[in-house]
């Protein structure tokens, strides 16, 4: 084991194996932002010494899980395996497809499924129609879970020392002018939220889109799943969201009930 | 460094990090067949020892890249991150969706874009129509190259020396009766795929179902993506598909050259 940072609860632990969380972080180093980073980068970004990054870039190189071309590194697509052992592992993405196809269809508009993973939303599954602005959101895209209907409708499931929790680690940033950012309102939100059993979300995370979301309850009773229908707010008005979507919403998430 | 069995050719190079291959390694052993796995499944599948295994499982689980309910293991979604890095580092998704889904809408049917990862193709996007048989295709899944029209297509533009390579490595397993098994049919198809610019597969991955794929041209002049539109037999003859498809599967894919 090397004898670089690690986290200090990390470093209690005999079983942990920091090259490998260092090996994650290297790959985790790439995004849109930075699709090509050169060795230095590397090791700025994940502050990891530049002699231990070479050798985390120079074994994903060798397994294929990463390019070189002399000066930069890129990932490859085999990563995909890693992620998509998850996707595949849970079958969620095929097993969500056709409802959100059918609420697509249902619905005339846009339709996605996402999980919570640590303060974001990851897209799992997604039906797209043409008619909703393409805001770029396919499936492994992240977006911050409290100003998003399908966050809110997650977040709202679980328990509330979670969501304490969460409340004092996130920061509510206003996305545009209508984001709620007081804790407190994010709180009684929530609460209308696990009343009704449904989350709306007006053009707080984008100008000009609005979205209704439902939780899924799983086999085990929990909830880290939710399904959304997102507009344009041009053509649907606010007071239209339940009466338009919610029962495509709810049809899909009663059928798929303790089945995931 | 462990002392466990790694490949040959990698315990001469003292760059390399034995343990992140393992880390990999024991990721990849969840897939759709085997979600949940105990300690001594992963010991099983990926070779590497129950004690060895066991360091590498809770090192994920301590980093929540997976969970632990007292017997078996399973990822979380945070192994997305993983995978995603590639897709959102390229942003090959983004990038290719709308372009799918003007496919699509031109063509009703269901358009997807793959990468070549090793033998397999790998979907990246997808735009899909109801009307299409649900083969259950979403971003992520994996397919053989050689039965499917989007592997025909990249591996048509692949130097010769690769194509051979190849063909040395896999077995052309008949999919279905049509499927070509004879490796100089095979490279015949590729010639003619060169030529035309275009593969079709016709029910040679399933039956019922045809395809025609075109290469992409990136920025590097060289093609790991290609597009294609499926479509049902029973609706399609087989001597419709350039006339109906192609023009839009063109279009895309000269609109996108070199700008990927």
């Amino acid at each position: 084991m090397q004898s670089e940072q690690t986290g200090g609860q990390e470093r209690d632990d005999r079983d942990f194996v920091a090259s490998l969380e260092k090996g994650l972080l290297v790959i985790e180093a790439f995004d849109a932002s930075r699709p090509r980073l050169t060795l230095s980068d590397v090791a700025k970004i994940t502050g990891i010494t530049r002699a231990a990054a070479r050798r985390y870039l120079r074994t994903l190189t060798r397994l294929n899980y990463a390019d070189f071309d002399g000066r930069y590194f890129s990932l490859s697509p085999r990563i995909l395996r890693l992620g998509y052992a998850y996707l595949s592992s849970t079958a969620l993405s095929t097993r969500l497809q056709p409802f959100l196809e059918r609420i697509s269809e249902e619905t005339g508009e846009s339709s996605s499924a996402a999980v919570l993973d640590g303060d974001d939303i990851v897209y799992i599954a997604r039906s797209a129609t043409r008619r909703i602005m393409s805001i770029g959101l396919g499936v492994g895209s992240r977006l911050p879970a409290y100003c998003t209907s399908l966050g809110r409708a997650i977040l709202a499931f679980r328990p509330p020392e979670t969501v304490e929790t969460y409340l004092e680690r996130v920061t509510l940033e206003p996305r545009t002018p209508e984001t709620i950012t007081d804790k407190d309102q994010f709180r009684a939100v929530l609460e209308a939220t696990r009343q009704h059993g449904y989350a709306i979300v007006n053009e707080e995370l984008e100008l000009g889109l609005r979205s209704i979301a439902v939780p899924l309850v799983q086999k085990n009773g929990h909830v880290s799943i939710a399904l959304n229908v997102s507009a344009q707010a041009a053509r649907v008005p606010a007071s239209e969201m339940e009466e338009r979507f919610l029962p495509s919403l709810k049809a899909a998430s009663d059928a798929l009930r303790y089945t995931l």
